[in-house]
This record gives structure tokens, C-alpha cells and sequence, in this order.
């Protein structure tokens, strides 16, 4: 059984807000006997979500009273300025301070970056936090990062990325040995921007990195390699568009089964299987990406999130506090930094 | 019946060369009984891989030797160069001199654009070719482009593409009042890098684009525009990881299909339906993507395409040469320049 732990929870971030969070909350808490959880929004609100659940669950809540909220559409510099009591910002706190091992939202991206940031403070030594997220290939799963919290990166964030994508898919997959590649357009050596070509370069002469070379957009999903690594556009763009294909594929089985009665009864058993098999692809059973590079494990969970799909980003979140891979990350980076200091 | 019609068919592109490209060919050509061909590449290898096909395919064929070939890890420059007689170059000049309505290769893209622009020539008043395809959504299709023509976009770029677009996804759909979005990490305008925002301030103020904003990766699928216009890189890894889903989904499909002898049988009749819903998305039923911004029909198919991927390809080449889409974009282009004109 695992040992005691706290998650933060910013109840406010969502398209939802508390009325899928709160439910997730409390499938988590049955779910895990022994963890605890301080849940940050509107203290009414919440307090009334919260007394349709079993005592037993209401027990091990905390609630801390947040008035200030952070809109999808927020600007981080203002969110930055005006937004430091927000529920988004105190979920911050409470994992700085080390009250909690682990914060989860479905907040604004852009200024959960800024907090973050500032609240926490970034890893020695890292430029610029990353967002990753381990997906799904035919041999088990295979770490992407960016996602979305960098826009441009130079080589040398690149290649950060690719030393804190290793150590996150260390605790995701449980395996030691990964390699990595760069997100690129082509294998060929002259293809990509200057950026990843000198990331390569780069990443070719590292020996603590097992470097696979430059792979395409389908070989996130081929188990090729263990860690992929672009900058915040691509990967955004990658994860989002393998999402929409998934969901074009469930609308697509159910509008053909409707058809004929044979294959309406032929399409049902079809359904029942492929339900299956596409619910190990669904983007929320994929959901909750993690903040690397911070001071500690801040979880990004979906901004649509269903309250399914906010119970992964806990679950992710219970990984992240347990293994601590915000100080996995921290270690990993100074070591390397001391190697490189040593090689001068 | 469609009018005579003839196409140029670089054999030699692909990474199965001839024994993909021949046996498509025929199928071409027993499909449509008033088309007919010209193949570039080595005349011996050509002539004994047609000599197996009846002589009513045989007699449409017209075969030009080529002993050059374009390797996919040929530089562009250097195709440039030293590559004028390949098979790409010699089809791309049968295309130029009008003798065939578009032209079909699996080769090199980098090869296959500076070359175009060399023998054929751009458009007037583009700044850029774009590689563009219609991909399927829920409600039909939405052309996406660039898909890895360019890497670096200017917002200049992006808005000429979105007018190229509109005028391929008129052809391909067949319907005339398109809506185009800009492919984003997020709807709010503060989202993405200057060059996107800038187009879509662009896009905005122009009257004759019926601009839809940003959208993100899974919009693609779904429907909600018929457009989606962004830089090569995005829509490389756009294009790539959708269909590195669909495999992966295929993968799966048989992985778990040979379990428990009753999951095996329900499960067969499962995977005959699915292989029919699933080839309504394979890659391979989506082939073709068209070049636009030449002077002249020219259409890229998938390196590693099978003969039923080069044969879709065709079938693209046969929709441009008859509505010659090339002549439209640069009609469509054209008006815009007078408008432009008009206005200052």
C-alpha cells in the first residue's frame, strides 16, 4: 500500500470547472485509501459539491477558499500581475511550501507557465520548463514533449528536453534504458529548421543520451523510439490532430452501424470490441500532461476535461508526487551540468 | 465520358520504383478507357513490366527512358545541378510543354519543388508553392496545406495559401463557399508565433476569404472548416501522426483479435467491418497531395506508396488535369493581384 500523500487540486481550471472535478476527486480518494487532497475554488461552491459524497471521502478534503479565478482566455502577463490569489496560483503555493506533493488543473497553459515560474521556480540550470505527455504505440508508450509550452526553441532547449523526457518516461515506463528522437520532417540529415538540425548535432555527440536520429509525426506511435522532442508547435499540433483522428474514428463506427439490420447486428459485436480497443487510444484515458523543469510536479490535465478524463490527470499527478520527478528532473540536470563543467 | 486525357508518370520516385508504379498504371488505365500515359524511366525495366499487362493498357503507354534517377536523399541543389534528364525532370518538362495535362511521382519533395520551379515556373505573384491534400472529416473533407513544402512561413505566405487552398478544395469538393482556419496551439488570438497572428489579422480585413480563425490539431477532422492553412512543419507532423494513429489502431485491431477463441470469432466479423470503416481513413485511400503555385498540374505521392496508394495518387492527377487546377490558382491569384491593384 502506498504511503500517505497529498495532491493540490485547482478545482476552477476547466471548460467545467468543480462539477467534474469534484467527482473525480471523489473516485480518487475511494480509489486510494490513503491519500488526501486540498481542493482550491469558491469555498460555497465546492462545500456543496461535496456533501453528495460519503463521509469517508469528505474527510480527507480540504478546502481552500478562492475567489479570484483564471479564464481560458487570460493573458499569462496578466495573469501574472492580477491573478497571484487565484485558485490556480494558491494550488502553486501549497506545492511550493510542500504541503502538497502534486498540483493538477485544467487551467490556462500560458499562465500556469507564469505562475509556475514564478511560484515554484525552475529546475538549476533549465531555460525553459516543457510540457510532456507519455502516448500510446504498438509497444507500450513513448514520451512527447513539447506540447504546447514553447513556442520557438533553441537546440540547446531542445536538447534540455530531450534530458528531462528521458527521466519523466524513466517513471512512466518503469524502464532505464530509452532513446530519443527529434520530431522533424523527414530522416534525412538536411531536413528541418537550422534549430533542429544543430539539436541534433548536438544531441548526436552527448553520450549520456541514446540519440535514435530525426523521426516523422507516425513514429510517435510506432514504439521506434521511447522519447520524442520539438518544440511546443509540433508537438501541440501532433497530439491534437492524433486526438481528432481518434474521435473522427468513434463518430465514424457509429454513423455506419446504423445501415442495414444485418450489419446493425454484426456492426454491434464490431462496436463492443472496438470500444474497447479505442478506449486504450481515448485522449482522456491519455490525459494530464506533466510540467518539467519546475520546482515541483504541476500536472496539466485537459481544458475539456470530462470527469474521467480529470481522474488520469490524477492519477498521472499521484506518479509525478510519488516518485518526485520534479527532483528526479532537478538531479538529472545538475548532473549533467557538473559532467559538462568537468569536461571543460 | 471524360474527354482524352494524357498524364505523366515519373516511375521511378518511389521506394518501390516500377513494381508499384506499373501494375497502378494499368488499373489506371482499364479504369479509364480514354487516358493514357507517358512513364519515365529506364525503357527496358518499363517495357518488361508492361509486357505482362494487356496489350488494350499497353497500347496507351507511351515510355520515355530516363537512365537518371533522384534518390529521396538527393539535395534539392543538387537536383537541381546535376539532375536536368532524371525521370522527375524529364516529366515535369512533358507537363511544361502541354504534352501531359499533370504529372505523378513518388519522388523526392525537396527534388520535386526546386525542379518545378525551374522547368515549370511559378505562378505569377507566388511567393511559394504549397503541397496541399484533402483529408477527411466528419462532414466530408478539409484541405490542409503546406504540408512540408515550407518550413518557415511568412504571414504573406500563409494568406496566399489559404487563397490556393480554397481554389483546390473547390475542385476536390466540388462545392464553391469555403470557410479557412489557421492552424493554431489555441483559438485566442494571443496564441501562436508572430507570423500566425499576423495572418490572421491579414485573413481578418479580406473581404474575399471567409476566415474562420484559429483552430488546433483536432479540427482538422472535424469538420468545422474546409481550409486549414499553416507552415510545412505543422502540417508534415499534422498529416503524419493522424495517420500514425490510423496504423496504430489497425495494429491494434489484429493484436487483440487473437485472444479467446470467442473473441476471435466475434472479433473476425469486428475487423471486417472496422477494415471497412478504417480503409474510409487509411493513408493509403488518401494519396496524392497536389502541388500549388505552378505553372503547371503536378501531384507528390507518398515515398513508400503501394500500388494502390500511387493508384489514388493518379486519380488525384486525373481530377487536376481536368479541371487543370493549376490554371484556376493562378486565375484566382490573378484576380486578387488587380484587386489589390484596385484598391491602392
Amino acid at each position: 500500500m502506498s504511503s500517505q500523500f497529498r495532491l493540490a487540486v485547482d478545482a476552477m481550471g476547466g471548460d467545467l470547472g468543480p462539477r467534474s472535478v469534484v467527482p473525480a476527486c471523489a473516485r480518487f480518494l475511494i480509489r486510494y485509501p490513503r491519500a488526501a487532497l486540498t481542493l482550491f475554488g469558491p469555498r460555497s461552491e465546492l462545500q456543496s459539491l461535496l456533501n453528495s459524497e460519503p463521509p469517508s471521502v469528505r474527510e480527507r478534503v480540504d478546502v481552500v477558499d478562492c475567489v479570484q479565478v483564471i479564464t481560458q482566455g487570460c493573458n499569462p502577463v496578466h495573469a501574472l500581475r492580477h491573478k497571484r490569489e487565484s485558485s490556480m496560483a494558491k494550488a502553486l503555493r501549497s506545492v511550493s511550501t510542500g504541503e502538497c506533493g502534486a498540483m493538477v488543473t485544467s487551467g490556462n497553459t500560458g499562465a500556469l507557465l507564469a505562475l509556475g515560474r514564478s511560484i515554484l521556480g525552475t529546475v538549476e540550470g533549465v531555460r525553459r520548463p516543457a510540457l510532456g505527455k507519455s502516448l500510446p504505440t504498438s509497444e507500450g508508450s513513448c514520451f512527447l514533449l513539447d506540447l504546447g509550452a514553447n513556442i520557438d526553441c533553441s537546440a540547446e532547449d531542445l536538447v534540455q528536453f530531450a534530458r528531462m523526457g528521458v527521466e519523466a518516461q524513466r517513471v512512466f515506463s518503469g524502464r532505464q534504458d530509452l532513446s530519443v528522437a527529434l520530431l522533424n520532417i523527414g530522416a534525412e540529415e538536411h531536413k528541418g529548421t537550422e534549430e533542429i538540425r544543430r539539436a541534433g548535432q548536438l544531441l548526436q555527440s552527448d553520450p549520456s543520451i541514446q540519440y535514435a536520429g530525426f523521426v516523422e509525426g507516425h513514429d510517435i506511435f510506432t514504439g521506434v523510439v521511447d522519447v520524442v522532442v520539438c518544440n511546443g508547435l509540433m508537438g501541440n499540433v501532433a497530439m491534437k490532430s492524433a486526438e481528432g483522428v481518434i474521435r473522427l474514428i468513434g463518430q465514424k463506427t457509429f454513423t455506419i452501424d446504423k445501415k442495414a439490420p444485418l450489419k446493425r447486428y454484426f456492426g454491434q459485436l464490431a462496436i463492443n470490441l472496438l470500444r474497447k480497443w479505442r478506449s486504450q487510444l481515448e485522449p482522456a484515458r491519455y490525459n494530464g500532461a506533466s510540467f518539467l523543469g519546475l520546482e515541483g510536479n504541476v500536472i496539466k490535465s485537459h481544458g475539456g476535461a470530462s470527469s474521467e478524463a480529470f481522474y488520469r490527470a490524477m492519477l498521472t499527478a499521484k506518479e509525478c508526487a510519488e516518485s518526485d520527478l520534479a527532483h528526479l528532473v532537478g538531479r538529472a540536470l545538475a548532473y549533467q551540468a557538473q559532467r559538462q563543467t568537468g569536461c571543460d
